[in-house]
């Protein structure tokens, strides 16, 4: 069933009845022409995020459920950048009349299954028809005590990142390898609780053909299947277990060195990175160096990482895992020059290359 | 110069100039990962709004101006009519990234006299390119001491909405027939102070071209513009006027029996329409029966009239003019039945008719 035989005011019900908040801080949820909240005691924090098809996604590489689960983290990343709260979600979605019924319930699976990782409750939004390109948005309203500014940053703070680099951008080319999408819903996640019984026959048999794939490009599924999650159905970070020492924070989404450069802009600082200490996973390498590409140059530039990068001064030293999170510290920030040491110690000048709307992709 | 040329950051870099908030209540605007806002001691009201070219809005019948002014209109209505008071501004915008700065430049200048208008801070957003719809969406923010409710009406009360209705949609069709822009960002408002000097003789012979069209159609200017203007740079009601009687209220965007049936279906009553006492304009009547539409059907079911729907007990009874905006009572709110009665004092089962998103229009 398409969604012009199922009409607007049908669907806005469903969505209404699924997603009726319980929260006692929820005055009224979706079905006015306001949502309503009472007022929290902390600061008040607000961003949104949107993706359009054919620009942050390819619906022949991606299914409606990653999609979701997507959206929702990339809103959820900018709310823990300022080591805050997410709270409430507000949702835009445009598109196209013949959009099939099951297409909406798997996005709506994924947004519903991120909602409840992050403990977040739907309070409204807008659902409209789209001539051909599908548009989705959300704003993200959050709380915080003390929040982290880009602006902190202090010469002599160290320089740290949150998991892995590149991951992310290095999946996104593995992915336009196989020119498919990947049933990834059931692997493992560090914090999401399995998901059984969804991956039918007729998604273990795409499995096979994705799989065979994979090893004439010399990959293996586990080497590739993480690097594929971290880009399609990315986690947002938690700084809880580092914020109280953090000046400074920013989420990675357009890649290190381009957000590092806006970091430091907002801190008036520079910075020395030492790409040595730049975490790079194995299977990263692996799978980078087979499909030809410069694992260094994804994991400075490749971008929606959807890592925190943050500061914090020497002492105490962070060690790595703080709650629950691998943290890496790959240089330092500076007075005002901004420098990249390469693992040979020739320093050269860092360039704030990354993903910029608007300009020719290199 | 397009958009390819000006690039991301430089747009973003203008817009967080031009935009800074002063008001101390935010502690943080555009520029980092989310705004930092201080509580309200209020409830806090949150909505959202998209609106997608080839859907929503046609760049072939209106300006950049108008659409910028009208996305933040559209929002601002929602927070009146659970009269709130409209406070802090996300805007999320995809758009060819062959746009030229100057549709750009116009779009924000939109944008940003509805926000003076209604006194509204911008505080984030979320720029991209998009292949080649334009799709533009906001999030409001807004607080209220005592919200108003879709649900609240009892059976007994007067039903009442703001303004005329059908002027939006007549304008509309007026709009179709002329088949370009029309230049009315300088004609006169209600609220807006006139903007001298922007009408500069590119739009002055464009003018002269539109006029003409219209007395072929047998229409003049002066019946048309004010629909135009209702249909192209709506102005959202404020109830301040009467917000303190009503017991319900919705706004409408769908079309009068659309939304009265909302707000029907949400109080679990029924209603009793006068046909007659539906205001509609003089020049509504005249342009609508000249382009061979029927006038009622315009001002029930047209859609997009951003007026207010709302219920009073029938003590102490409203009188027009209330705030400065007009109010006409049309009806009653009934236990169940939900009526029209025609001119002649028949009645009718009242049908929820309006737009609705992926139904085929009629």
């Amino acid at each position: 069933m398409k969604l012009s035989d199922i009409g607007e005011l049908s669907l806005l019900k469903t969505i209404r009845k699924r997603f009726a908040v319980k929260s006692k801080d929820v005055i009224a949820g979706i079905g006015d022409d306001t949502a309503v909240i009472k007022p929290p005691r902390k600061n008040l924090l607000a961003t949104t995020d949107m993706m359009v098809e054919g620009i942050h996604f390819d619906l022949r590489l991606t299914t409606p459920y990653q999609l979701g689960f997507k959206l929702v983290s990339i809103n959820v990343s900018d709310i823990y950048a300022m080591a805050g709260k997410p709270r409430y979600l507000l949702l835009d979605i445009a598109m196209d009349k013949n959009t099939d019924q099951s297409f909406v319930k798997r996005f709506f699976d994924g947004i519903h299954d991120a909602m409840k990782l992050y403990g977040v409750s739907l309070i409204g939004g807008d659902i409209s028809s789209s001539r051909k390109d599908m548009v989705i948005a959300a704003a993200l309203i959050g709380d915080v005590k003390k929040h982290i500014k880009r602006s902190g940053a202090k010469p002599g703070d160290r320089i740290y990142v949150t998991g892995n680099l590149g991951d992310s951008a290095c999946g996104l080319n593995v992915l336009k390898k196989i020119k498919k999408t990947v049933p990834i819903e059931n692997t493992p996640s560090l914090t999401l609780p399995p998901r059984g019984g969804e991956m039918g026959g007729g998604d273990n048999s795409q499995l096979l053909i994705i799989k065979s794939q994979l090893s004439k490009l010399g990959l293996s599924w586990n080497t590739v299947m993480p690097l594929l999650r971290r880009h399609l159905m990315p986690e947002a970070r938690n700084p809880k277990g580092f914020a109280k020492y953090a000046t400074s924070m920013i989420d990675l989404s357009d890649g290190l060195f381009i957000d590092l450069t806006r970091l430091c802009d907002e801190s008036k600082t520079g910075a020395k990175i030492f790409m040595g200490r730049i975490p790079v996973s194995g299977r990263m390498r692996t799978a980078s160096s087979l499909i030809g590409l410069d694992a260094m140059k994804l994991a400075c530039s490749g971008g929606e990482d959807y890592e925190l990068l943050f500061t914090a001064p020497p002492y105490p030293p962070l060690r790595g895992g703080a709650g629950g999170v691998k943290i890496t510290c790959i240089g330092e920030i500076t007075k005002k020059n901004r420098i990249v040491v390469d693992a040979a110690g020739r320093e050269s000048q860092l360039k704030a290359t990354g993903y910029r709307h608007f300009e020719i992709q290199r």
